[in-house]
C-alpha cells in the first residue's frame, strides 16, 4: 500500500509521521478486504447454516474497518476523539471476529487467514491508540 | 426509507422491532448523505480555506455514519457490543460535526442543514444506545 | 432525507437543481440500506442455503449503491463521466438484484420489499442518466 | 494484503484463481486509501482553492474503488456483469483522477504518488476486465 509514502507528504505532517497510526491504516484496509472475502467464502460453504454468526461478524468488521481506515488516514485539521473512538470500535470488532473465525479455523482455511488479519488489525488499532495523548499525529 | 418495513420482516425479529434502533439506522444513512453533501458544498465555497476543518469533520462523520448504519441494520446472530461501540463513535462524530457546522450556519445554509442532520443522528444514536441491556433488538 | 434541501444550497447550484439526480441520490442511499437488510434477513432464514445467490447480489448492490449515492451527491467541479458510469453500474446491479429478490418474494417479505427498493433505485438511476448531456446538474 | 491467500481458499475457487482479478482487488483497496489520503493532503495545502477539482476526483475515485474492491472480492454464486460494470467505472475514475493528479505532481508529492496508485489501479481493472468471457473467476 501507499499509505506510509502518501501520509508522510501531507503538508501538516512533513515527514513527522505517527508510524503506528499509519500501520493501523494499512491493517484496516487489509482487514476490511479479508472480512469481505471471508464472509463470501463462508457463504459459499455447504455448511453455511453453521457459519451465519461468522458471516455477521465478518460483515460488521468489514464495515468498521473501512470507516476507521479512512478516518485514521486524515491529517488535515484535527478530529482525534473521533479517530480514537473509531479505532476502539474497530479493535473490538476485530477481536470478536477473530475469536469467531478461530472456532472455524480447523475446518476452513479462509477463517484461519481472516482470524490472523483480524488479530493484526486489532493489535495495530491498539498500538495506534496508545500513541494518542503522548504525541501528535 | 424502507428500513422499518424491511427489518420488521427479518426472521428473528418477526415484528418485534427495536424502533429506536431502526430510527437510528435511518438517521445514520441520512446523515452520511448530508455530510458528503456538506463537505462538497464547503469545498465549492470561495472561502474553502476557512472551511477545511468543517470538511474534515464532515468526511469523518460520513464514514462512521455509513458503517454504523449498516452495522445497526443487521439482526442475524448477535454483535451487540460492536453495535454499541459503533453507535458511540457515530454519536461523537455527529456531535462534533454539528458543533463545527453550527459555527458556519449563519453564512452557509448547507452547514445549517447539515448541523440539523448531525443533531438528529446523534440523538437517534443516543436513544438507540439506551435500549441496549434493557430489551432485545 | 436532507438531500434535496442540502444540494440546493451548494454554491454552484444555487437552487438550480437537477431533481432527477437528487431523487437518484436518495434512492441510492435507501437501496443501500435495503440491500444490507435483505442480505442479513436472508442470512437469518433456515433456508439460507437456497438464498446464497440472493445474498451475493444484495451485498454487491449495497456496495455500488453506497458509492453511486455519494458520487452523485457531489457538485463541486465536474466529474460527469464518472457519475454516469457509476449510475450505470448501480442501475445494472439494482435490476439484477430486483430480479433475484422477486423469485423469493412469495416466500420472504424482505425480498419482496427489497425488490421494490431495487426497482425504485434502478428507475431513479435511469431517469438521472437521461438528464446528462441535456442540462447541467 | 491477504487477498490472494484468502480468495484462493474460497470453496468454489479451490486454488483455481483469477490472478488478474485478485491483483485488481488489492489495487482497488490500495487506491481507495491513496485517494482518501490525497484528498485530505490537498485539503491541507495553503493552495486548496486551486485543488478543489482534484479533491472532488479523489473522493469520487475513493468511493468507487472501495465498492469495486469489495464486489470483485466475491466468488459465491455469480454476478459477472456487475463486476465488469463496477470495474469499468473504477477504471474510468482512476484514469481521470490520475490525469488531474499529474497536473499537480510537480508541486505536490501526494498528487504524484496518488497518480501512480490510480494508474496502477486503472491498469489492474483493465487487465481484470480482459479475463472475463475467457475464463472463470
Amino acid at each position: 500500500m501507499h499509505a506510509q509514502e502518501l501520509i508522510s507528504t501531507h503538508p501538516h505532517v512533513k515527514g513527522n509521521t505517527n508510524d503506528a497510526l499509519i500501520a493501523c491504516v494499512e491493517s484496516c484496509f487489509d482487514c476490511a478486504q479479508a472480512c469481505v472475502a471471508c464472509a463470501d467464502a463462508c457463504l459459499g460453504e455447504s455448511t453455511v447454516q453453521q457459519l451465519t454468526q461468522c458471516i455477521r461478524l465478518n460483515l460488521d468488521c468489514a464495515d468498521i474497518c473501512g470507516a476507521a481506515g479512512s478516518i485514521a488516514t486524515r491529517r488535515t485539521g484535527s478530529n482525534e476523539q473521533v479517530i480514537q473512538s473509531a479505532l476502539e470500535a474497530c479493535s473490538l470488532a476485530c477481536r470478536l471476529c477473530q475469536q469467531e473465525c478461530e472456532t472455524h479455523a480447523s475446518h476452513h482455511e479462509h477463517c484461519r487467514i481472516c482470524a490472523a488479519a483480524c488479530e493484526d488489525c486489532a493489535g495495530a488499532c491498539e498500538a495506534a491508540l496508545q500513541t494518542f495523548g503522548r504525541k501528535g499525529h
